[in-house]
This record gives C-alpha cells, structure tokens and sequence, in this order.
C-alpha cells in the first residue's frame, strides 16, 4: 500500500459546538444554497484514527454506503482504509479513487451472478454469502475466493435494527462453510451485524459467543476458519449518549479473549455511520409554520430537507438528528411542534411522536441545521420526487 | 387551448392479459436490462378519458408527482388536462412541454416565499394553502391570485392514509378564507383529500358535507366560493377489486347534488395513482432464492428492485402489486415467500407480513413482474442508494 500523500494528513478537527466543527461553520457562513449537508472530512480521519487505536487487532472495512462520496471515499483510501461495498459500481467508485482491490470487500449477501464474475475479474478475492445459491454463483463465478458466511443474530439495543433480511441460522452456516470447501472456496471465517446504531455493547457479546461455537464446529469439522467480520452497528452521537470507541474496542477485546480461548481470530470492522455519522450537518430552510386549529398548542414546522430528500433515517422517527436555530435561547421560549418535510407526500414527517420543542419566535426564512447527519443523508434521497433535487452536499 | 395534434391521438389500449398490453408485451419480449419500468400512454389516455366520462363536471388536474414522464405529460397535455404541481421545478416541467400556465395550480400548502413569486411570474394564478402564514406570502408574491384552502378531514379507507400534515381544522379554514379577501387574493373555494388509494365512496361523501357546511358559512361572511378541490385518493387496481371510475363519478355526482342543494361548485380533480397507476408494469430479475434454515418451510427471494430503486410504496407493505412469474403454472406448484430488495438495507423488505406465494422451482437468473406500477415508483428512487442506479423507465 502506497502511503498517504502529504496533503491528505488532515489537521486534527476543530469543534466550535456540539456537532459543528470551525470548517463546517465557515463555510455555512457563506449561506449555502439550501437544504444542503456540509462533511469536515477531517472528522471522518479523526474517527477513522480513533477506532484504529481502540481496536488494532481489526482492519477497517469502510461500509460505502453510508456516504460514497468521492472525497470522503479518497481520503479513506488514503489512509489505508479497506472498504465494504454492496455492488459493483460501488466497486468501482473505490477502485477508481485508488482502492486496491485486494483491500475491498463484496460484503452483500445478494448478488448476481455476473456481478460477482465482473467483481473477480477487477481482482475482488473477499465475498460475503448466507445461502447455498449464492454460494454455487461465487463457487462458478470466483473459482477459490475466500468467503465469509454470515450468521443471523439477534440485534435488540439498536435504533435502526436489522430485520432477517440477512444471515443464516448458525446451524446452516456450519453445513454451508462445509460445502464452501467441498466447491474449491475458502471458507475463511464468519460475519454477523448487531444492528445499526447498537448502543449495547453486551450485544456483541452474544454474537461472539454463537461465532466461537461455530468455529469450535468447524474446526472439528476439519475446516480452519480464521476471520471474525464484526460487521457495524458501532454508533454515532445524535442526541442521546453512546460508548464511546475506545469503551467498544475494550469490551469486544474481552470478549473475544474470553470467548476464543486466547486464540483470537482476525477481525474485520465494518463501520458506515460510526465512522461518517457526525461528520456531517445538514443545513434547510423553514418554509412555514402554522397551527392546524387555533385551539392547538402545537406547531406544524415544515422545512425544505424531508424524508425524500436528505432524512429518510426519520422514518418511524428511528433516527433523532439534535437540532439547533438561529432562534434558540430567545425571549419568548420554545413550544412543541411536528417537523415536516416540503413534499405534497404525507408520510414526509419527520418527528411526529418525539417531543420536538423549537423557539416560538422560528418562521419561514429562518435556518436551522440538523447535525451529525453525515452518513445515510445524501445517498437515500429520491432523484427528484416532487421536483425537489436530491440533497446538494458540500465536502470540506 | 390547441387541438391534440392528430399523432398524440392514440388507439385504446389492448389487454393481452390482466396488468398487460399488447405493446408493454412487446417491448418485455426485448427483454431490456432490469430492473424496468415500462409503460404504455395509451393507458393514460384511456384512463383520463374514462374519468372525464365519468365526471364531466369536474377539471382533471393531473398529480405530475405520481410520475412526471415527460412523454407521460406530454400526452395529457396534448389531451387537455391540467396539472397539480408541488414545486417549481414541476412548473418548469409542464410549461415546457406545453402546458398553459391558466391550466396550472401551485398545489402544494408548503411553499417557499421565492417560489410563489417565481410561479407567478411565469403566469401561475391558483395556489393552495392551509395556514395564515402561507396565505401572506401568497399575497405579497402572487397578489390578486385565486387561493382554495386545504381543510382537515378523515381519511378512514384509504391503503395510504394521509397524515395530519395538511389542511386545517374548518373553522380556521373560514377565518382564513376571510382574510384571504381581505389580503386582496381572489378565495375561490376549498380542497380536501381522502387518503391515497382510497376504495370507500362514502370517504367522499363526509368530506364534501363538510365543505357543503362551511360554504354556506362563507356565503354567510359575504364570500362568494365556487370552487371545490375534491383532490386525489381515485384508486387503480392492484390485486383486490377497487369501484370503477363510473360508480365514483355517480357517487359523487350524488353527494354533490344533495348537500348543496342543486347549486353544485365547479369541481377539481387531482387524480395521479388513478390515471397511471394501471398503465406501468415493472419487470425485475431474481437474484436469490434462499432459506434461513433447513427447518423453515418459508423462502426469501430477492430481486434486483427494491425500496429503494422502484417499489418506495411496499413500505409498511401498504401497497401490493400483483406479481407474475414466467414459472406461473410449473408442476411443483407454489410456497410461502417473504420478498425482498436487493441492497445490504434491512428495511428493503417489499412483502413479509402479506402471505405472498410463489412458484417453488423460482431461482436466481428468472424474471417476474409487478403489475400495476405506473405511478410513484420512478419518482421515489434513490439516486443510487448502495450504488443501484435509479429505477429505469421506457414509455411506449
């Protein structure tokens, strides 16, 4: 791996509030076009440096989906970050920013045939699989890669949990890894997901627990499994407090100390949000505010960033962005209030249920800024539902 | 306005098979890269002459939101409609391709001060609204502008219900349509909607005694409104049987004629789903059928579209398509499916909880196809969420 160039060594971020470093802040003075979200890549470095001193033992697998923007994607790469990616254009995104493909893993679970085939040929030698089609398309499609299989879990304490979209019972996994071998494979190790946003850190915990069973399992099944892929959930400060890195890199260390007997496997992390979440502000405009009723002590608020177009992560209000006006602390106070998006779609409210007060002195014309909202913003937005662009977004 | 040009004239559609033309047929036999969205205009036209038999009396503003295809507006164009718009940029859209700016209406209650002045200098006269707010910056940037104010109603019935996010409860409708004369606008009349996909006639009956009610109210405070906005909810048909566009023009027909008393309003429609809905098919490729565990009867099966790339409105499963494989009929018969979207989220989910079937000797590399998928399906995609590009769309 080639080293960084001098010029990517970032200096270290500077916070000038909670949320919002002095980069970001100079350049929301320069009253961006709105709705629009600002990244200090600098902060993503500083995350990235951060989980590498708590937990040294993993290679960093950055999940690109959670904001494949080319700077941000580049400054990892150099950095010598590893990257988890869910297609083949997001394949090629790194490789075209300098990635080396032997540094990327094709992480989805679901991919055709050809995709995997086109993947192999740009050098892709890692691919994840929970099922035995997929497993038969890898095996004809990327003769002796290495595979992981990855096992359902249970993934209670996290804010946006995961469904069974994803992952085998442990049991089919032992028979899968088996024939992995038997198809010329190497079955390499095993991966799991906690969840996203998981603030649990005894949920890692139990999903170590199934990952060292199953590797006492295949070992005596002859196989020498030797990758752990803790796959992400690490989570990003929103509003509420979250363990912090070196607190998750310490209980995981144990864990798997305990769990492995002291034969502690290699590790992968796949961090998206944990790495880019509070990176990130996103800055709108309030189009307007009013009351449904003159009885009604609650406001509607409705700004021009919704659930198309830069907070789809607010859907069943999953995700609590902190929020902060160019109002707060005015004489007049705060009252409740509904916060809405721009669209004519009634399902593009963003906090119903949540208690959300913003100042009574807020109206249409104002700004306010939504913060760590780095990763899941831009890439979720719809190409342009109701005629609003997709999120405009600013690296600096 | 200009006659259709004799080329935009189309013939009826053929039905070669239920959700299917004879030219959708056709241009699927090329087998185009999927996912696909295909729709046949003819079906649009069919649709919109159908709705102007059925309600004569009423003005056909087209929902662009529910697909803003250009050769889709187009054809309305040509055919006379008029628009219901919910940005600027859906202005810009039907004014391009033709469209009079006296066929136009600013439908959306939430609207930037700067993009009310700029519709209005493009010509645009009718603006919704629903709040005192709204209706200032209306009268300071479209002034003189006909306005109908958005009010507050049920929408039991409806398979995509509206939230409490727009209209405003009656009595603070005929306070602001009051003030709206005052602010010199021109209050034309009222609008309500009974919830997308709405199949209960009698939805409409509620609404329309209330705007009944509160005309007489109006008539009382020395205004004179005639206009009533009956807005969208007409539903297309998916699976279940839904009225035909005949029995709601005589329903409505109906109500209008007992709650005012002979003196029926002019009359608006806004319908998007009811005029494209039937008029798309979306064509998708199977990328894994697999199991969970060897014990579980149930398979996923995954396909190249998803939440995020075409199918937004499975969200909550609210809308089920019916669906078509090319191994309907096989021998081995069918078994329970949860259906799923192709990339690494756990929310691209379409159908879990809806006891879909399908044919067992389903696998990766087969097609299949969603009926019914004319409207909200391009519109809702991502700009490339995972790095899947954006629901692809032919019109024929």
């Amino acid at each position: 791996m080639l080293s960084p160039p001098l010029s990517l060594v970032a200096q270290p971020p500077e916070w000038v509030a909670p949320g919002l470093t002095r980069k970001m802040a100079a350049f929301l003075a320069t009253r961006p076009a709105t709705p629009c979200l600002v990244v200090d890549v600098d902060v993503v470095e500083a995350n990235y440096h951060a989980l590498r001193a708590a937990l040294p033992e993993a290679e960093v697998y950055y999940a690109v989906k959670a904001n494949p923007a080319p700077p941000l994607v580049a400054r990892l790469v150099g950095l010598g970050a590893r990257f988890d990616t869910a297609s083949l254009p997001e394949i090629d995104l790194c490789l075209g920013l300098g990635a080396d493909p032997a540094h990327i893993s094709f992480g989805n679970t679901i991919k055709k045939a050809r995709d995997i085939a086109a993947a192999y040929e740009r050098g892709i030698r890692l691919f994840a699989f929970d099922a035995e089609e997929e497993l038969r398309k890898i095996a004809e499609n990327a003769p002796g890669a290495r595979v992981f299989c990855r096992i359902l879990t249970d993934n209670a304490g996290a804010e946006w949990p995961l469904s069974r979209k994803f992952g085998c019972a442990p049991t089919m996994a032992r028979d899968l890894m088996r024939l992995a071998a038997d198809l010329g494979l190497d079955p390499v190790g095993l991966s799991f997901h906690v969840g996203s946003q998981q603030t649990d850190l005894t949920q890692w915990d139990h999903a170590l627990a199934l990952v060292a069973d199953l590797f006492r399992g295949l070992r005596a099944d002859g196989l020498t499994p030797t990758l752990v892929n803790l796959g992400g959930g690490l989570p990003t400060r929103y509003g509420r407090p979250v363990p912090e890195v070196d607190a998750y890199g310490a209980s995981l260390r144990a864990a798997l100390e305990r769990l492995f007997d002291g034969d502690v496997p290699a590790l992968i992390v796949e961090p998206g949000r944990g790495l880019v979440g509070n990176a990130g502000v996103l800055e709108s405009e309030v189009v307007l505010v009013s009351r449904k009723d003159d009885t009604e002590d609650r406001r509607w608020v409705y700004i021009d960033a919704g659930r198309f177009n830069g907070l789809a992560e607010t859907e069943g209000e999953a995700i609590r962005y902190p929020i902060v006006t160019g109002r707060d602390g005015d004489d007049a106070g705060t009252g409740p209030v509904v916060l809405a998006g721009p669209t004519c779609d009634s399902v593009d409210v963003l906090y119903d249920r949540a208690d959300l007060r913003l100042p009574l002195a807020l109206r249409a014309g104002d700004r306010l800024r939504l913060l760590s909202t780095g990763a899941y913003t831009t890439t979720y937005a719809s190409i342009g539902f109701n005629g609003f662009a997709p999120l405009a977004a600013h690296y600096v």
